[in-house]
């Protein structure tokens, strides 16, 4: 690359560090790329720094040493996405969304990529900083989300099928009972999915009871896999026990047979555990 | 925000840019959210746009007039992705890939971030300056793929179910003949996860004789839906007739039933079309 302005520099490395969070990319790379000085792309990166802290965008994390660099750890500012969650719950009540089973309709929010990636940001943020070798998910509806996470993480999605049919070489099954319909239902991953061992991320969009969560940890427990932890966008209060702690909710859905309007909608738990961050 | 120098506006921006891919942002929003003179705001914004022309990352389209603005158009140059696939097509080669069936083992490749939103700016790309709606696939393994292009298109994604159980309102349900297998399958859509008259984007993994393809296709003419196109990753290339033209591929799989290995694979016919490009 030709030798850069200061300005076209910091365009250049700020949608690169923007597309690799995670990743150590060593100064020399920087310094290589726009023929110059260290301490040039140093004050660059500090620059960029200020902004993205400042933006709610994440942080640069400079590591010392001839084997270091800087990484870019995406984050969020909570009282940003509680403002947002409040705004998002706002629509979600002012419209029929009522499914039977104690179910919402989310797919029109679920699948706009501009929503999706924002929560995938949250969640992704919550395990920036620590180890993780993929994001889990099962069909169908939280694959996008499970996606966006896995973006954010840089790391790769697993998604478990509920189909055995599944032509992957050998399969791992688990039956799970769905803790909202009491039905027995079937898991599947295929082996080659995921090597032994993994630290893995949960997302999913809905959880009622956790039978499903908890199915994947069972899943997960075949392959000796360890559960970072696990996130949903939705989860429903009910009166029932609940089969999983410990899994983070952005939305509280308090469902009341007797009562189908307005929809009753609180901020999840990710909220009183995060209380502390931005 | 407080007022900030040009080099922290440019990185501001630039994150700002890349999270809105054909989003009409007017140039007030910046100048208010800097407090700097439109004229500063206009020269920033040409530092970016050529940084992103050079890098293969996009375009920045000024739109004159009161009602105008800038707009971030996502591009690739075709001989870096010519260069990506050709290393790709490298490492798919080297190892036991071979399924039942004639398909390929792709879901390393396909589960990870860094290819997938790779592939789905390419096919994005190929749609930026179009009026489209939304992006479709039928689930599951094209769903990451789907996720991607959407994102680069800022429209939702669209998923068709395999199941008919769906919970999500009336359903549309075809029928349709898997060109591989010949098997009847079916698939459906919630009549409220598609507005009639859409423009439709369609994206899937893997198309062998097109049946799924034009299950969709079919689909879509019960929401008098318009094809803008369709996009897979990897089309194989056997000699049965293919049921639908005009679908964009990456990759070509010459699938020989009486040789297994090596794996011969070929540029796919997206290269043809977009020889000019870049």
């Amino acid at each position: 690359m030709k030798k850069l302005r200061r300005s076209a520099r910091i365009a250049d490395m700020t949608q690169y560090l923007l597309e690799r969070p995670r990743l150590l990319l060593p100064l020399t790379l920087f310094s290589e790329r726009y023929g110059s000085a260290k301490s040039s792309i140093s004050e660059d990166l500090q620059i960029i720094k200020d902004v993205f802290v400042m933006e709610g965008v994440g942080d640069l994390e400079t590591v010392p040493g001839a084997a270091g660099g800087v990484k870019f750890l995406p984050d969020v500012h909570m009282a940003q996405v509680e403002e947002w969650m409040q705004e998002l719950m706002q629509g979600l009540r002012t419209e029929q969304r009522m499914l039977p089973g104690g179910y919402l309709y989310l797919s029109d929010y679920l699948h706009q990529p501009q929503i999706v990636n924002k929560i995938g940001k949250i969640f992704g943020s919550l395990f920036a900083a620590q180890d993780v070798d993929c994001v889990m998910t099962v069909e169908t509806k939280g694959i996008p989300l499970a996606y966006a996470t896995a973006q954010v993480l840089n790391v790769p999605i697993v998604i478990a099928r509920r189909d055995t049919k599944v032509m992957e070489g050998s399969v791992v099954s688990i039956n799970y009972v769905s803790g909202s319909s009491k039905r027995i239902q079937t898991m599947s991953l295929s082996r080659r999915a995921l090597p032994e061992s993994s630290k893995v991320v949960i997302v999913d969009d809905f959880m009622k009871a956790g039978g499903t969560i908890r199915g994947m940890m069972d899943l997960l427990q075949e392959f000796k896999a360890e559960v970072v932890g696990a996130c949903v966008f939705m989860e429903s209060d009910t009166t029932t026990h609940r089969i999983v702690d410990e899994v983070y909710s952005l939305i509280r859905f308090n469902h009341d047979e007797q009562v189908q309007e307005p929809i009753n909608l609180t901020l999840g738990n990710i909220f009183d555990k995060h209380s502390d961050k931005g």
